[in-house]
């Protein structure tokens, strides 16, 4: 089988997908018989391209669209509907170049009308609204393709609606990448824990969070620490969005919401005592072998699912209290397995593609919603 | 869909399996349209049985068979190929009683005999040979039956033979139970990890070694320690097989030629400085800050994926170093996801027989091999 993908937003995910899928295209071919052509991209900066005829993973990241500038933009030109390009020849660069159009519309027409199987949603999450991404994902599943999102905002404020739009419209819709980059979280609930109900969780969830009170605990200031993780491109140049827990909180609203079918949304998730100056008091307060971690968590009553994410003072018998700052965890807590924990090493846009190939693999097995 | 069963041993982890099918019963039917009965079972000690019309799983738990002697034992019968019972009614025991007969051969035959459409391999490990299991196991497979095992040696003695024969009858063979109980390994690197190279593996695997590392870390003596694992059932009357790393090794040939596609036997496993006067040993060896751990690893070079189960050092840096005595783990290596560890919050009969259920439910969604 072959999959025409769309990509809205094109980052270092998508690079790191394009890379992934040619680095891997033998053997997806081998073991599942699908290969991949991207037929359009789009990002708000750099405007879109179609290419009907499909231009290769290979190609796409060799282009180094949309960086680059104009030697490597699709060149204009009204690209016969159905006609299939020539063979790849030469620089992978002039195949993209050759066979593209510029799509001068916005990105939910672009969903609309870039031929495609799947969509792949990897725009910027917006943690207040989930917006515009809920309408390019409601665009893509009406129009009958199905959707991957690394974009956790639609799945933590429309995941029900999105869900029943993807089963009516006969399509899948796979999110592995919201939590834990490619960590399969979804994948092994769904593929491995049949029959299973999902009490609750406890998590490690926000890697800024997670490497700031690590490298605090080793003496250094929140300011220092801060500085570091931006360094290292974990944290984003304004890091409240993780350190207040709107991040965690939007993790801890897909998660209880796909995993114990609640139906919550992120301003429902309690953020109790967060934020720089919590943090630096927290860690004043400390108790001997205490250790400070940014702490996502879920639970059931008789009055429904409620979550939180709090800074909490773990023991030392606490197996999360021992994560690395570049770890994350999520402990499950189940009916069938008791506590089940799955630990990520260490994340990034590698891994967030990961997830995404793996949402591919198993649309194509039919273990789409 | 229907799936008959046909127990090969039935202690503790075929109870617990009785009881979870009758209790997921509804839960199963809804979600994955499946029901189960019980055709026969056997056991070396109390011999075995066949109903050809089927067995609730309630009913049969419900006996307590083989335990409570010949009060609750299968009535003797000439029970009529093909004929179907009449329905339950009244004691779930009579029930049993009522509709099966006695098995007088042997094992093998009995799976050659019993009309089903799975057969469980819940039967002791031998960790020498892998004996008899995998005989049983061949002639489940070669009658076009399904097998699923939580009974390791098959795996580790015969995986590739037994693959190939399931293969040729079309039928699967499924083995979540033989590491870590039915904590998802293989069904998540199945379902989860498409198009992933697992590169090499180190895990805390042994129970017994966890537990009485994690109580003599705590000042207790060896031999206090393993009486204390005897106690909680964890540990074996003779708990050789574990402390001297037997265990350790049928685990690591499982794991490394399924998920590595390597082709080890135990004794392949290099077992290094183990057993109980090299613990005592390691422990006064060790340095500030270090804990001591029964590590399995395997790793590929150029000669191939090698194995090994020793004492390690691990530093506090290590994850694995704070599991307390009753988690297991498993940290991978991978080609996609880097580093992904999984851990088991606490194991018995219960988490074994969820691992037979998830392979149960995945041969019907045709991830069968």
């Amino acid at each position: 089988m072959h999959l025409r993908l769309a990509s809205l937003g094109f980052g270092n995910v998508g690079r790191a997908l394009a890379i992934m899928l040619a680095e891997k295209a033998d053997d997806l071919q081998r073991r599942y018989d699908l290969t991949f052509s991207f037929t359009g991209a789009f990002t708000r900066s750099a405007g879109g391209w179609i290419a009907p005829g499909g231009v290769s993973p290979a190609a796409l990241a060799a282009s180094k669209w949309p960086k680059g500038g104009s030697a490597v933009m699709p060149v204009v030109g009204n690209w016969p509907a159905g006609e299939l390009p020539p063979p790849v020849r030469g620089d992978p660069r002039e195949h993209l170049a050759m066979h593209t159009s510029v799509f001068a519309g916005g990105a939910v027409e672009f969903v609309r009308t870039c031929p495609a199987d799947v969509v792949l949603e990897l725009t910027a999450l917006n943690p207040q609204t989930g917006q515009p991404a809920i309408d390019h994902i409601r665009a893509a599943l009406i129009a009958g393709k199905h959707v991957v999102t690394a974009n956790k905002g639609p799945i933590a404020y429309a995941y029900r609606a999105l869900r029943a739009l993807a089963q009516e419209h006969g399509v899948a819709l796979r999110f592995e990448s919201t939590v834990m980059d490619g960590t399969p979280i979804f994948g092994m609930a769904q593929a491995a824990l049949p029959a299973t109900v999902i009490t609750g969780f406890r998590g490690l969830l926000n890697s800024t969070s997670n490497y700031v009170l690590s490298r605090m605990a080793q003496g250094e200031s929140l300011e220092a620490a801060i500085a570091g993780a931006q360094r290292l491109g974990i944290a984003e140049a304004n890091p409240s969005n993780d350190l207040e827990g709107w991040d965690g909180a939007v993790k801890a609203t897909v998660l209880a919401n796909v995993l114990m079918d609640a139906d919550l949304r992120p301003a429902d998730v309690l953020r109790d005592g967060l934020g720089a100056e919590a943090m630096r008091l927290a860690r004043e307060a400390l108790g001997p072998g205490q250790t400070l971690k940014q702490v996502v968590e879920a639970s059931r009553d008789k009055d429904g699912v409620s979550a939180r994410v709090r800074l909490v003072a773990l023991g030392a018998d606490d197996l999360l209290a021992h994560l690395s700052g570049m770890e994350t965890a999520l402990l499950l807590h189940t009916d069938t397995m008791r506590d089940l924990t799955i630990v990520e090493g260490e994340g990034g846009p590698g891994q967030t593609a990961f997830g995404v190939v793996a949402d591919l693999v198993n649309i194509v097995r039919g273990m789409g919603n």
